[in-house]
């Protein structure tokens, strides 16, 4: 439908979407007073979730998760995130313009960066001082209501981006180191965890197209908790119920899995650890 | 409303609901990457959240649950249902019409056949093989954004189901076992657990309109964990707190519970225990 | 944007929200059918979900969200409020009609209350007996779905609130105790835990506004657990890593919070723990 590699996919008409996530979970009414505020503001836009409950994640994956959501949603989408560690703090509140007619709205702490590279890079930024187009009082630790989601609503209706406070040297932008693999010889690969899904499924920094990486290849897998071989694999079809498998993740990095089973469970694997995989000549 | 017994409403225009069930749950972006995908091909379409986090219930509970919330969505809604442990093998994804102007999308496992029932009959099928209709690259591990969102999409805004690929003979669709309660003897019902929800109450497959209960009526409960005797009651209105009562449920099955308790844990019950209920003449 | 004080925010059209408030959690398909009936009788309606888990949390904390929320939401917003143990016995169900063109929909056992009054009072109040505007069958268990859903969506197109049942007095309506601090003395606050949020926040009763509470004053917070020393803080930005602090909370009232850790757990506090505030006179 798009053009692979792009994957991006031609739009058909320009009501505004707000791609909105954040760690405020949804077991409290964070979400619902952000949505609140759009709703009155731009009762025609429509928001779509993208995550609220990042379960052993932080800044860096939500960064990462915000940067692969650009590839399925519209190319006009406002993108507001809202993982804010410091806020009440000096750190600014920031609007992003890139050349594709996306912009995005959250704090300056590196989790909007990546996404807007992916969308062709920051065009315009904006500090979010002009307080007109924040709802008072504004409260010290709720950013998200107060501040980042009127102003994302705003940008959905089409107000421009230099409206929302002064211009900001996109060179000054904090950013974050967002992990790939480490290429650690030619036959392997350094990765580290990145995460782990609902379904015990071990996520590692590594992207899927690493050069050695064919489907079928058997691997050697090192992990603080011990040393397994197993295939890599397309998909879990064929493979036995319970056998350990590496996989591409919905998000083209690699994962450990283990057919109908929780890989992270069995192997005892946590965010943060490293895990090396080496390539084997044999089909054993 | 509606009239009873069909249980269907009328509805006031046809912009375009998606009725969405996964078990892809809400820590992670697959919703959000689904509905960014439905959102750029179909802006105006409204999609409702059915349930994404189904604890301890399967492919099973699934269908039925899918099979009851047709009594409550547009009847022209579209259904996109994603449970889906087969992706990656050569399952079929189906498309499915029905003459109700409802339309169905999801792996060929069971999941769509009991509510395609439930709209009519399935009067189309098509396999889901034109690849045009598909979001590119296509994984191999995530076909609800890659192949089911899209072809949704582009059913909810009215391209036809024959657009989508092959023609399927219906006779040829998988088909699941919907547990229902199976008549012991005139007196009495053997059931199975088919869930607990949130509250504890735990669900049986026996359907709410079995000859011989009546509210108020002394029923003995026969579980793996032991014998009770209760009443059949309408409400937990009117019974102490703590008693544990057989009532009926959201979907019309009977439920074990207790008042303002958590029947599961108290009674030591799990999905897929067999439960027998006898009939006691005798009011005590 | 708003006038400080007021806290509503300006609409700039007429298209209809539901705030939607319950206790259904998101685990089973409650929130989506009453969705799918919204849906099916108002197409254009625009759903917010306020909340569905409110883990640790009543009939008490659910009316002070729904009133907190009238701050945020759309002028002429419906507030659809499903927490409803008395479901089944013969508590009425209502609607409620506001001088703001806000209206609220519920269970008559305090929880709509607050809100109502937030909007400026009730000005009509009817019980929904009118079994036209209901879905059939009408189950004995759930009246969000069956009474309260289809209701919501009426009003939120402009059916009149007369329509729907029996005039009632508003001074016939269940009122709740919502808790306040209450003043011990000149130098601090008697207060209650009224909840705890996914962070280990502590949420106290005692409102923001408590005269001698100023930023930075040294606190000692008596607890069932123990007696501490502390700050009150703005913000957690300056304070260490794992301090204890007395903040303001989202909602304007006091929260007692660790920088970067779970203050419930450290403390052992639980909802319902009394915790006394003492105001120091030394900054130590």
């Amino acid at each position: 439908m798009e053009e692979p590699g792009t994957g991006r996919i031609g739009r058909t008409d320009s009501s505004g979407v707000i791609c909105f996530l954040s760690d405020f979970g949804l077991g409290d009414d964070y979400v619902g007073l952000c949505k609140g505020v759009i709703s009155t503001l731009a009762p025609a836009v429509n928001v779509i979730d993208l995550a609220h409950e990042l379960p052993g994640f932080g800044l860096e994956y939500g960064a990462e998760m915000l940067e692969y959501a650009t590839r399925y949603m519209p190319s006009d989408a406002v993108y507001l995130a809202v993982i804010d560690p410091g806020v009440g703090t000096d750190r600014r509140g920031l609007a992003l313009r890139t050349p594709s007619g996306a912009s995005l709205v959250g704090p300056d702490n590196g989790l909007l960066v990546p996404a807007a590279e992916a969308l062709g890079g920051v065009e315009a930024a904006v500090s979010l001082t002009d307080d007109r187009y924040h709802v008072h009082p504004v409260s010290s630790t709720f950013h998200g209501r107060d501040i980042f989601a009127p102003v994302a609503a705003r940008l959905a209706t089409g107000t421009p981006i230099s409206e929302f406070g002064e211009k900001v040297d996109p060179d000054t932008l904090v950013r974050l180191y967002l992990p790939e693999a480490e290429a650690k010889d030619p036959g392997g690969l350094q990765t580290r965890i990145l995460g782990v899904d609902r379904y015990g499924n071990v996520r590692l920094s590594a992207l899927q197209d690493t050069p050695g990486f064919e489907f079928g290849r058997l691997l050697k897998v090192d992990t603080p908790e011990g040393t397994l071989k197993c295939r890599y694999a397309e998909t879990f079809g064929g493979s036995a119920v319970g056998s350990l498998l590496v996989v591409p993740d919905s998000h083209r990095r690699l994962s450990l899995s283990i057919n109908q089973g929780n890989a992270a469970k069995a192997l005892g694997l946590k965010i943060g650890h490293r895990v090396n995989i080496t390539l084997l000549d044999t089909e054993v």
